[in-house]
């Protein structure tokens, strides 16, 4: 392949660097745009008696004023949601949406939002998820009698709002097969995607009642969805416009200010633009899910796993959110990367008192795989098995299924396992100091999902793909590649314009690691229509037969015969005049087959026993890619999902205090930054997957999953003790070497 | 047929209403934005010996002064055009540019520009084309040895630079055999379009080398190209985003300030808007070409013409612009909607010291009919036949050709002649006062251009129709009605989204009445193909066979069971997650078919023999319209074309003293405004056209074709004097009256 394989410079590149992008709070729709400013609750969960809006109404530039009076709770029949946009009747979570003022500066809209009195009952509150599971609880929802369940829930037990059972052969039979049998259990507290862009939203509303919403999305199609829903408006009556986006990580897929925006617009009759501080961001947008997690394993001597038992428990917050569909995929993927006999999962998902959850680069994945990867790694070390030949002893292969029972192809599990050991173990371990090594392995499964693509051949020879698909991390440059490649053109000669929800046919949203395969198999498709097309243009001018002809060096040419020839940008004008018209294709792909997508990463380590401290002098990062679109892309994607995967490892975790949390902000929420990042050797396993386009997997999600538990395996190879609750910050370890000492004194 | 013949209103109605269209002059992209100025020629004819630019870019607040420098003259290997953006050598008309400024505000715009001086040595100017073809006329390009000839130059007398001529049969035989030959003169002055909003463009242009601008155009795909070509840009560089459009006419083809806007911000790196004065766009856009004409017609006394002899004239301005193309399909009508069997017309295009003339709607069409209906109406009188009958017994049919040899079908001359004739005489001549009827016949040929059109299926069952052109006229209104019958729906669930060069594909300029025919085609053809797969997927839903399926009031259900349903929400939900994914279909055509549209009006005049003012007191316009889409659009467009048509018989002329134009401004320039405009009586003739999506005919042009002949008639009938001299002024009909009675008295 000529342009899928090499490493190319973004197509947007001159835009980012000079400073023309447009982000999403720099949209300038011209005119007056109003100010808008939510009003949060400041309480964990408390019932509402009354809220006082007239006040704010009353202050000189206020514009409008909105609350669940405005924007009630969407109703299906006679069942509600279990999430309301603006609370009613009751708060359950500090962050929890009471209202939203539009005035025409920031100070008078913040000055309003101030004037909005709400009278509260307080309610006790509950922000774990295994506290929320007991039988004495606080209940967060008090009407589930009410609620449209999505999917049904099938055990109402206090706050869990859904129950996934995943069962494979006979798990007592297994364990009792063992000769081990291991049981831990294991924490990952929530954490967030701390995009550089805060949220924000710029609406206007149209005398025909059209409602246009500028906002940086990873998923235009469902936010328009959503805002239609919750506003109770036509779908097509709400055009989404996607900004340029600040990092999204799977956290602006929701609606967060977009309906309160557009409620005020309408109200105003005026454009409206809401940005989050970092603060209410930190507080009101869909971080990580926090897991409890329970693993019991069963293994023979030989290090072969015969039966794992999982329990997960998901805190989704106050809404199910996406909390049901990611816990029920987490069942999927608990057991790792593994072929295990006899299985039994358990995945419940549990209302909290937080933020509502949502998707984050790998949902579940990295809490999953530091549980299931700290095990293989404690199992190893005790059976005295090297953890990586009892990874690639257990590890799936061709033709093994799912949990789910889904069968799999394309499965690298042994080579890129093999390759992270060999790459790790190409240079001698550091001399001095508390050294340590440890490694993991992670899976993700990446299907693809409904996208349509238009291609086209402009009268310049050139060509423009029109998508709807964001781009997130390089998704557009990608795209044209595979055009350029099947069109036999360079890049220079692909331009992808990227539309709305107006403009654009249906898009797969930019999350998931699929954005590439589903957009990129619809670009495929219709890259090589236009190809058809053009061959037949070109034989009614060459008088060939279109079998006969050849496409390269942005011409048609008779096989053979290259002299024989005529140009794209010649075609492009004889189609105008040619009863067929205009070269164009307009191609769709949905329900793409699932491959899995393989990481395995090692690293070592130098931790300071005095002070906990952990140094990563050495990080390689193996993952499977099909092929590589563009490695420069691929490296870029793996780099930065070490990174995110490094500061949940270490630093990383919102917590809470009396329901409130603790550390919404840059400097008390520690992000992994460029000086802390060490250098990341990065190793592509590519050989061409079936399902993908030209061969291509998804590369997004696999990096982050492994880093929690290649550090506590790292750890414990260096100073011997295991963290099992993320992050591993020096406290925990300073305090788990003190009490290994006090344990090893007599 | 339930939504194409339906009177609906506009589906824009609500922002064209309200106000929140956005027309060219006011759109926003966002901070600040320069203005630029044109310096333009005073003089019609004189060498440039030196341009002084220095002061101006000294004048503090002057961003960029551009010049031929910036832009020079296009070349094709050795060759130029006989056009170029800014004067280098030569300026050749009032108004030809030399150069423009972009500065932080507008007066200092206008002090910059008059700051640049030039030396000019003034030459002879010539603003006549009869003149301009003297052997000693002054010379208007020197250079023809080096010019770019498009289409080839055959005969190149003086300042004639297209000869077409047109033969059939034998001319002298057929003059042979009439029993009469009538020879005429006449003269049609420049007219300018009009339109309510002068010229304007915004251009920003990017870091990446890329040019956008927003610009009220009717051609956004040629205009795109032409600035690309002056400007030496890929043309896939160029973005052309069309705003609303106050009005075209055709005069909104050729690119204007548009290459300057994009040259200014080039330059001084910020974007720049150029707003046209109406003193400018009168002097300096593409106005309606004037005709000097020659008629010599054989007729038998029965009224049967057995032979026409035309010359025409055309001043095509100081470039030949359109006017070639123009001049030769002039030579193609120039004989009226007739079967004629003896022809030679001969059509020259002359260079003139006047601005370029341009397409204006029905380009030729008003002149020649002049011209020929004018002496139908001259010989029906000689002979004592009636006018009515003499068309009629002439009168084109199916089978006909026209005189460049294409075969003609769906020709309804005899009856469009008829009903015109009929609805007049319902009702008896007006009983006091110099009273006169006339009428005039003409036809206009309606092909279809490259257009491509996409159609999708909306997730909540809705459609949308994504293309390319321009709504000048409805179009957009007609297009959503041609989908909605074919899928089945209302109007409202028809969206349609216009895009821009970059967004949509190839699109058809909205001119020459043919806008609707050919991407309606393409909208037709995608709208089916939806259809087609929204009964794949319903049948997968059904258990059905496809071929079983019908779809109608939103659904597709199985024939004779209709419970059996699935609604087009649900099919669009189920494509989702169907393997061939979203429903979408884009179809292209072009080359279609010409088929002739015909009109026929005829009118009631009052005129007062001491004033000569014309009063007009009936108007009937019938126009064969194959199937009227949306009749309201239709008797919009014939009304509308109608009071231009009579502006052009009664009032209008740019006329030049000295090569420049007396009247560039609507005081002097008299168009028919709502205060002049009669009552119009509008039929249709409405026979499904095999050739136009659902029937439909091209309707634009027809109209404005008959009104000069109509009142020359009719004036003529009233008072007995004949004006072969547009417009038809009162002053003519005076001083016609006084040289009637002189030659009358003894």
């Amino acid at each position: 392949m000529k342009v899928v394989g090499q490493e190319l410079p973004r197509v947007e590149i001159f835009e980012k660097v000079t400073g023309q992008s447009v982000f999403g709070a720099d949209v300038s729709p011209g005119g007056k745009v109003l100010h808008g400013k939510m009003v949060l609750s400041p309480h964990a969960h408390a019932r509402i008696t009354a809220i006082h809006t007239e006040r704010a109404e009353r202050l000189p530039g206020v514009r409008a004023v909105v609350t669940a009076a405005d924007v009630p709770a969407v109703r299906y029949g006679k069942f509600v949601r279990d999430e309301e946009y603006f609370a009613s009747t009751k708060v359950r979570y500090v962050g929890d949406r009471i209202a939203a003022v539009a005035a025409v500066d920031e100070e008078t809209a913040e000055e309003a939002a101030r004037l909005i009195e709400v009278d509260y009952e307080v309610l006790p509150a509950v922000t774990s998820g295994l506290e929320a599971m007991e039988p004495d609880a606080p209940m967060i929802h008090d009407g589930y009698a009410d609620y449209w369940a999505q999917p049904s829930v099938e055990d109402r037990r206090g706050n869990v709002c859904n129950h996934k059972q995943l069962l494979r052969g006979d798990v007592e039979a297994g364990f009792a097969e063992a000769d081990r049998v291991f049981e831990h259990r294991f924490h990952a507290p929530m954490v967030h995607q701390t995009y550089i862009e805060p949220h924000t939203a710029l609406a206007r509303f149209d005398a025909s009642g059209r409602a246009t919403v500028w906002v940086p999305t990873q998923a235009q199609f469902p936010l328009r969805d959503a805002i239609a829903e919750i506003l109770d408006m036509p779908m097509t009556k709400v055009r989404v416009i996607p900004t340029e986006i600040g990092g999204g990580f799977g956290g602006k897929i929701s609606p967060t200010v977009e309906p309160a925006a557009v409620a005020l617009a309408r109200k105003a009759r005026a454009p409206v633009r809401i940005v989050m501080s970092r603060g209410e961001d930190f507080q009101t947008t869909n971080p990580r899910h926090p897991f409890h997690l329970r693993y019991k394993t069963g293994v023979k001597l030989d290090g072969t796993i015969t039966a794992r038992e999982i329990e997960a428990v998901l805190g989704t917050g106050y809404s199910s959110g996406s909390g049901v569909m990611i816990s029920q995929g987490a069942a999927v993927r608990a057991p790792g990367p593994y072929r295990i006999p006899n299985l039994k999962i358990d995945s419940y998902c549990v209302y909290t008192n937080t933020p509502t959850c949502g998707a984050y680069r790998g949902p579940a994945g990295p809490q999953l795989a530091f549980a299931s990867e700290s095990q293989i790694d404690i199992i190893a070390r005790e059976l005295g098995i090297d953890p990586v030949e009892m990874r690639v002893r257990n590890a799936m292969e061709d033709g093994d299924e799912t949990p789910a029972g889904v069968p799999l192809k394309d499965v690298h599990v042994k080579e890129t396992v093999r390759k992270a050991a060999e790459a790790l173990d190409a240079a001698p371990r550091a001399a001095d100091g508390n050294i340590g090594r440890g490694m993991a392995a992670a899976h993700w499964l990446v299907g693809g999902m409904a996208s349509s693509a238009g291609v086209k051949l402009n009268e310049d020879g050139t060509f423009a793909i029109l998508t709807g698909l964001v781009d997130l991390s390089g998704a557009s440059t990608s795209l044209a590649q595979i055009a350029a490649e099947v069109l036999g053109v360079s890049l220079d000669d692909v331009h992808v314009r990227t539309a709305d929800t107006d403009f654009a046919p249906h898009s797969t949203i930019s999350a998931g690691s699929q954005a590439l395969k589903s957009m990129g198999g619809a670009v495929l498709l219709a890259a090589r229509d236009v190809k058809r097309q053009i061959q037949q243009v070109a034989a009614d001018k060459l008088e060939a037969d279109p079998g006969d002809l050849e496409v390269g060096e942005n011409k048609v040419f008779v096989k053979g015969s290259p002299e024989r020839s005529v140009s794209f940008r010649e075609v492009g004008r004889a189609a105008l005049e040619h009863a067929r018209g205009p070269i164009v294709s307009t191609q769709s792909v949905s329900r793409l087959i699932p491959h899995p997508a393989v990481a395995a990463h090692a690293a070592e380590v130098e931790v300071d026993p005095e002070t906990g401290h952990v140094r990563i002098l050495r990080y390689v990062a193996v993952q499977d890619v099909g092929t590589a679109v563009n490695p420069l892309s691929v490296r870029g994607q793996i780099e930065g999902g070490v990174m995110q995967g490094l500061g949940q490892a270490l630093s990383e975790a919102c917590t809470f205090t009396d329901g409130k949390m603790d550390n919404p902000n840059l400097l008390d929420y520690k992000i992994f930054s460029a000086l802390d990042a060490p250098p990341v050797e990065v190793h592509l396993i590519q050989h061409p997957c079936a399902t993908g386009p030209l061969g291509a997997k998804g590369v997004g999600e696999p990096p982050i999953i492994p880093p929690p538990a290649v550090i506590a395996n790292a750890v414990h190879d260096a100073v011997g003790v295991r963290i099992h609750d993320l992050p591993v910050t020096p406290e925990k370890i300073v305090r788990a070497l003190r009490a290994k000492q006090a344990e090893q004194q007599p």
